[in-house]
């Protein structure tokens, strides 16, 4: 079966679709000076749009994992999260507390999706 | 390709089939108060219970993605999973230390598996 | 549709396959008396290895989870990473800081591959 890549580096691809199912990088905030709630509707935001590259949609997700730098963040997160989330086509979901890569990035999301 | 999630929620589902592929959330103990071998033991009886669920067991497990609070009890967890596993067909696993939004989990367990 | 498991011991597999997708366990260097270079290096020819034995191999990667002990390694895990992948065939990817279970383990890394 074929692979397909989009925004593809030399690190990473940030969309990858195989076999009906679309992988996405894991995401962080374009700006992390902003609080959780913004830095998260900013990940959410990018999902969407490279969601969108591979031709699917938010309501087809199967997965999302959620790393928190401080895990008290976590109830902020979800606001957003839960506002986001189409009733009745929510993933499956783990979410725990890592360091990330830029020291004042709070949330890195990563989700894997089913094709349209 | 048709979704199926059950035990779906505002914020996430606990189970979602895709392709053959049955997804599900990263679990924890309903008792927080118990010791490591106890909190696993709950959290795989959990899983045992959504797999079935999507109509597949732990048989059919493809991966395993282990969160400790504390690497430290990674040995102790082992003897309650090592005891789960069905010879021959143990999956793929990472096991690494975080932080969970519990302050008193142990463990978060969030596994993927064949569909029967 | 059936799974082929390669290198099963009681705990975990290292290699899972399953309609079309190919499981990687979390994999770390053999010896964490190394430097992260070294480590990293260690960490990939084993993936190389280890996707031979499902008939695949590192330009059909979809994802990548990587997990450094200490994110201020992330910048030096990349030189020995980048060197690696194949140019047009980067996974999508992710990379967080986690206590890994061998103490002086600095890297472990889990991927998902497509089938040949």
């Amino acid at each position: 079966m074929p692979i397909e890549r989009h925004q593809t580096g030399p690190r990473m691809s940030r969309v990858v679709v195989h076999a009906g199912t679309v992988y996405l990088a894991g995401m962080t905030a374009d700006d992390p000076a902003l609080p959780i709630e913004g830095q998260t509707r900013q990940v959410l935001d990018k999902i969407d749009r490279h969601l969108a590259m591979a031709g699917t949609d938010k309501s087809r997700l199967l997965t999302a994992s959620i790393w928190l730098a401080d895990i008290a963040l976590w109830a902020r997160m979800n606001t957003v999260w839960d506002a986001w989330v189409v009733p009745g086509h929510a993933p499956a979901r783990a979410t725990v507390e890592s360091r990330l890569a830029g020291p004042t990035h709070l949330v890195e999301i990563m989700v894997v999706a089913a094709a349209a």
